[in-house]
């Protein structure tokens, strides 16, 4: 018995927004300073970008490029540019005019929708880019430099009523192409597919509790993998989604009680930030907050912080190839018993697969599972319905990425004997020193429990008994003070011996231009001639 | 870019259960009695069954039929048979020994799995089936007639530490058979494949908002519908599933606070008897329970009796074809404040189609659309990743069930102006009286509303004015009177006088072995020999 039209229909976010178009109409979809658009008004708004963009000769399989903060426009372009059966390009908004130029020419975008203030600062790549250009001029921030071409209200106005005729055929059409920021070479675009799309804004929606009743600050960036697919999971449930054109933690509280929001994502520097400006220490939330943080396991302090403001927090991770997270630190209600310390270590994993996701290992070279012991180190590799369907144009790297049949996050972690991932580093930052593991990032959570440290960064260098041994680079906080001796004995009350810098280097650290530490470049300087003899 | 394995993974609930069964390894799973299996427990005896299947020659496609109350063995059923690739058959308790003896022979189980207190009952069947007969001997109940064949636990020892070799490779393998209890003709058998069966387990965690702290109370029986999936759902997010041998209200009160239920599901009459038994007048849940409830519009009463207790009602419907529900009355948080009758109204509505589900209409006899009047009948059709594959062996029937690419489920609907579905009948239960439309389940809830009516039918029955007229079939409650006089002027002060019944009979309804009342019966016996006149 094969699927027939009756009983199948292929996968995609859009049926979500259709969906809420009609159950959902009198809902408050958006909200963006004092306006609120309900789901009546923001499919017809989509449907309006969507018709605009085929009249502009925007066909199934183009790609438009999106180059917003976290405004209507760019929730509205995760549907309406879809719709038409092209490929949304979301551009990092702190890429440098060179990096947005390769990513709209090696995209071929069509179309580049811009606001007006993030566009004077890539004013050169706007310049020669080839298609149209639509402003979005926003009257919360500067018109800095407006772009010739239409603005997107006039832009919108042209398709207002028009049908979109494109339909999903195949769950495996391409939604979106994400490029990722690697520290080194050129962004690679990872193409997302309507079904995974729709798969992981289920699987968010069921990890995250998302109902019609959750209010979703855009506290997380929509060009980072789609904002986790958000924009299609709070959409799903009509659920009210809360842009936010930059983070401010003033703002984030005001529009936190404001609207009586109930779910936001970030990064533990930005949980940090938010944290540090708790308007009273007795300060709670109305609501319970669910907070969903990555990049970096959360310390006690900040699990004990967001506890006692009344917010849960959970821990996920993943990257741009699997659609943002993959694996979430899945919490058995058990948990909430233990001692603090107990649940800060039980939370700092990152865990197990997502429910929907449901393909996680730790294998070393020879694709074999390594042993549940919290110890053996092996890469972690993804299968299934929230992996990429591949890098945009590039075959190889595709393959490279995908060899043995799993996508290969080059993280390495432990598996705990609960089954529970941790990772301990990025396959290219472990060092081996005397056959020894050492897990970079071990040692600079350590280095970052020393009050003077402001930033830091660890990477192997040449050794010529132990083939290599760690060497920190560190950035004091402004006034502070410490010295190497003192950092290297504060080390090793807290390391074993052999997992201590060696060597100490003051000094400002290279980063891209999304602020990550380029350990690259530190260990090409160190290595430079030394690396083929010892490395190789 | 076509999908390959490293991006594509069939939905399959059993990878629901080798998720959970790492997971929550040491979290309940099953509790039945006093006794607890937890998620690493269950899917042993899972992998057992299944391994035990096989070593009984059970391949891929082929047929295990299940006779069993809401048992463990029952939910391992629903693992353990998938993994061997073959069809679960959960059959109705409650039919007949030819009932049961021809869906053993129109489904050609292999093995039929049945529990020793049922085998009694329908002991000729088992008696004549040809296959292996595995009996589960219920600690809790009679061995009222043991079948030849291995006991389970033995059945299950043979099984133990095999390894199925079964892989879904296709979404459209089938995973169970349902036999509709239809009130014409014999049963038809409802095919149900592993993608259909994982998104409407992810849409029942979505819609009743199930997660890791949730506990599921079997009210509802599995031999429907799988029981609505949640034998899944439950199992993918690592709740508890608390096993009921029978519904009985005062154990359900007993469990609900033993095991600190949340969730449950049952029709609005189980409901009743449940709230009857309510243990005091100011009872109320230790935790809030959410009971999902089908098949008949939940009344003022019930809907206030409910909140009263701390638990949470929602309102499904939907067909055996559609793996249970299909459509939900989805809650907007702001009719909270709406008074009860008013909410009442809006929740006696069937709704809208489930996320996952998305498509749903009510269309004419030429498959356009009826207008949102509220007024205007059409049937309810249906169509996406829940429709059935087809039925078992009857590819006329399904192809005629699928005409226009759409499921017709039989009943007549109007839609709101909000877009909410409202059931008024069944397409060949409806009245047209002088070319008027009657909802024989309006008038029906009507005389319910009559506190001497126990069970009432009402059916159109030949008229020579109006071609047909209603007439309702009553049983009145044991020690109660009423006369056809004094039920007539109950009707016409509640309905427009054209939906009045103008004849009344009072006796005992027929009914199907499954307890629906078949008006097949009763129109017959008023049309024989005026059909083809009136009707034709």
């Amino acid at each position: 018995m094969p699927f027939q039209s009756a009983n199948f229909a292929p996968l995609t976010p859009l049926d979500f927004l259709n969906r809420s178009r009609v159950v959902f109409r009198n809902r408050p979809a958006v909200v963006y300073g004092e306006t609120t658009w309900t789901y009546g008004e923001f499919a017809d708004r989509c449907q309006a970008l969507a018709g605009a963009l085929h009249r502009a000769g925007v066909e199934p399989g183009d790609r438009v490029a999106a180059l917003l903060p976290n405004v209507p426009a760019m929730l509205e372009a995760h549907f309406g540019v879809p719709m038409t059966g092209a490929l949304l390009v979301a551009i990092n908004t702190r890429l440098s005019p060179g990096e947005v130029s390769y990513i709209l020419d090696h995209s071929g975008a069509k179309v580049l929708v811009v606001d007006t203030e993030l566009a004077a600062g890539v004013r050169t790549a706007v310049e020669s880019f080839s298609g149209l250009v639509v402003h979005v001029s926003d009257p919360a921030a500067e018109d800095a430099w407006v772009p010739p071409g239409p603005g997107y209200e006039e832009f919108l106005a042209g398709g207002a009523g028009t049908e979109a005729a494109f339909r999903v055929e195949d769950e495996a059409t391409p939604i979106s192409i994400n490029y990722t920021s690697g520290t080194t070479g050129n962004p690679k675009g990872v193409v997302y597919s309507h079904r995974g799309a729709a798969l992981n804004a289920l699987g968010e929606i069921i990890e995250t509790g998302l109902s019609t009743a959750s209010v979703y600050l855009w506290t997380l960036p929509m060009f980072h993998c789609n904002g986790w697919c958000f924009p299609w999971a709070v959409t799903a449930v009509g659920a009210t989604h809360v842009c936010l054109r930059r983070f401010d933690p003033a703002e984030a509280y005001r529009l936190i009680e404001r609207w009586g929001v109930t779910h936001l994502c970030g990064a533990p520097t930005v949980l940090r930030m938010f944290l540090a400006a708790r308007p009273t220490p007795e300060y709670r939330f109305a609501r319970p907050v669910h907070i969903v943080t990555a990049a970096a396991p959360p310390s006690p302090t900040l699990i004990a912080q967001v506890e006692d403001m009344g917010a849960r927090l959970t821990h996920v991770y993943g990257l741009t190839e699997v659609y943002g997270p993959h694996t979430v630190c899945a919490w058995h209600p058990e948990w909430d018993a233990l001692p603090l310390e107990e649940r800060a270590r039980l939370k700092a994993r990152q865990g197990v697969a997502y429910t929907h996701a449901a393909f996680l290992r730790v294998v070393d070279e020879n694709m074999q599972d390594v042993p549940a012991d919290g110890q053996t180190l092996g890469e972690v590799v993804m299968r299934g319905n929230n992996v990429m369907l591949g890098y945009y144009r590039q075959p190889e790297a595709t393959a490279e990425a995908f060899r043995g049949g799993w996508f290969h996050s080059g993280d390495l972690a432990v598996v705990h004997p609960d089954g529970y991932i941790e990772l301990k580093d990025r396959k290219k930052d472990i060092i081996i020193s005397g056959g020894e593991n050492i897990s970079t990032i071990e040692v600079e959570n350590t280095l970052y429990k020393h009050p003077a440290v402001a930033e830091c960064a660890v990477v192997g260098v040449p050794d010529e008994k132990w083939g290599e041994v760690p060497k920190a680079f560190v950035t004091l906080k402004p006034g502070a003070t410490a010295t190497a001796e003192e950092l290297r004995a504060f080390c090793r009350e807290r390391l074993a011996h052999f997992k201590c810098p060696k060597h100490f280097e003051f000094c400002e650290l290279p980063k891209t231009s999304t602020g990550k530490i380029r350990k690259n470049v530190l260990r090409q300087q160190e290595w430079s001639g030394a690396e083929d003899r010892i490395r190789g």
